[in-house]
């Protein structure tokens, strides 16, 4: 199967813009060829927010909101499957509940959404942590043969817990919308895909946003990773970008390393129990 | 305080060769003036086994052996703490138990024993697989300063619980000792250190050793690595070496990374619960 990671500068509040944007962009490099399209985190809005207002103002129902609905158009007209990053509103117009949120979103539809279990610096003023877990989904590639996709959003990566607990739900490939300003996590994604037996695919965005207060810039360097920690495709650090890579899934679902060892096998829960049972500290 | 790691070619079965190899190594570059000295996995037996017969052969009671005895006599001499792989045996003489482990050695006297808990390919033919968990010692250093010290050996690096379950005891300075064959280790020891807020310190090995039937190549790079990624000394792929550097342990205890978000008050063991409780698959 194909994977697509797409990169480009996002302009803060300007939706129908970056819609557009990355729609263009699709249709470059043979992006929407892809079975998979993974864009990167808030893709629509921007992410460095003034005020919680305005984060909550760009906010949108899922699935009847625009990005959904759009996302829907590109799926079904392309046959490729997408992940992309939202800022998803929830719960009652009285109560609403919002979230940093990845939805994925095939060709007959939205399948379902992933909500940012570790907000980052100011996201945790706007968003609340995410409730979801790390669901993994069954998806089909264009020839009709099933995958399992994983989701994370940027920061998770930190956490090596994350790309686990996806790995522990069976994906193939871990889809990673990003809106990355730390350097180290395209350095860290080889070693993900490594320990965990997956292919990673890292969207992430270029360019730079003021809250009015500071000033954030993102780093590009979008990647495509294999379980065996090659780097498959690379994004500079500026500039759009499509990544493509063509991976074959039972890669992800041959667990034996050698004739003794077994990724999942030799891993040995009653020893780790401290660290499951507790905080770190 | 001061870490040192100690990175040469072993000679299997060698076992007073390599104590006085290792020795000799000690007394340059300043490795003995070191808080916390390093040595690589089976530093004085060496790796891959004939057989198991061999294996044993070589293996010694902890902590009445004599490479302990000889660890003991050199943190005396130098005034270091020494963390090193070694072969023991233990259960009783009717019923020998095998492990692949690490001691822990201070001025004072044999501290403790990590038994190896990832076993490595023909490893598992040899020795039985860990049963200590993940240890933390409170150990000096030579202005009587208490810092937290773990210890993983080698394969152990692959499973992000290793460091993770140490950094949960709360290590500060993570000792590795290590006879890598595979390429990925150096790479993925800053994103250990930087994940769990350790300084890591791995003592690898070089040269290559037959078992008869197949021969393994050791790949050097030994690194000492900061809690902010950062490599702070890297010995090359072939050839001795003495690796120093200076760290403060208290930049591991600090465990705000901004603001708004702590290494170990944004874990969210919860939502990782079907990857704690359950094998990966």
């Amino acid at each position: 199967m194909k994977l697509a990671v797409i990169q480009f500068d996002v302009e803060k509040g300007g939706v129908e813009a970056n819609l557009a944007h990355a729609e263009s962009l699709l249709h470059e490099q043979g992006g929407a060829e892809a079975d998979l399209v993974v864009l990167p985190e808030l893709f629509a809005t921007g992410y460095f927010f003034d005020s919680t207002e305005q984060a909550h103002a760009l906010a949108e129902p899922v699935p009847d909101g625009r990005t959904v609905r759009r996302l829907e158009a590109w799926a079904r007209e392309t046959g490729a499957t997408f992940v992309a990053g939202l800022a998803e509103r929830a719960g009652s117009s009285r109560r609403p509940a919002h979230y940093n949120s990845a939805v994925v979103v095939a060709p007959r539809g939205w399948l379902g959404t992933y909500r940012k279990t570790h907000l980052y610096y100011e996201e945790t003023q706007h968003f609340r942590p995410g409730d979801t877990g790390f669901p993994v989904w069954t998806v089909a590639d264009r020839a009709g043969r099933p995958y399992r996709l994983g989701v994370m959003v940027c920061f998770d990566w930190f956490f090596p817990e994350s790309a686990r607990a996806l790995a522990a739900g069976g994906a193939d490939v871990v889809a990673h919308p990003s809106n990355l300003v730390l350097p180290h996590c395209p350095e860290a994604m080889p070693i993900r895909a490594l320990e965990n037996g997956v292919f990673t695919a890292t969207a992430n965005r270029t360019g730079s946003e003021s809250n009015g207060r500071e000033t954030l810039t993102f780093i590009g360097r979008s990647r495509i990773c294999s379980p065996r920690a090659e780097v498959l495709a690379e994004a500079p650090r500026v500039g759009d970008a499509v990544l493509t890579a063509e991976v074959d899934p039972h890669d992800a679902r041959d667990r034996q390393l050698n004739a003794y060892n077994h990724r999942d096998d030799d891993r040995r829960p009653a020893l780790y129990a401290s660290y499951a049972s507790s905080g770190v500290g």
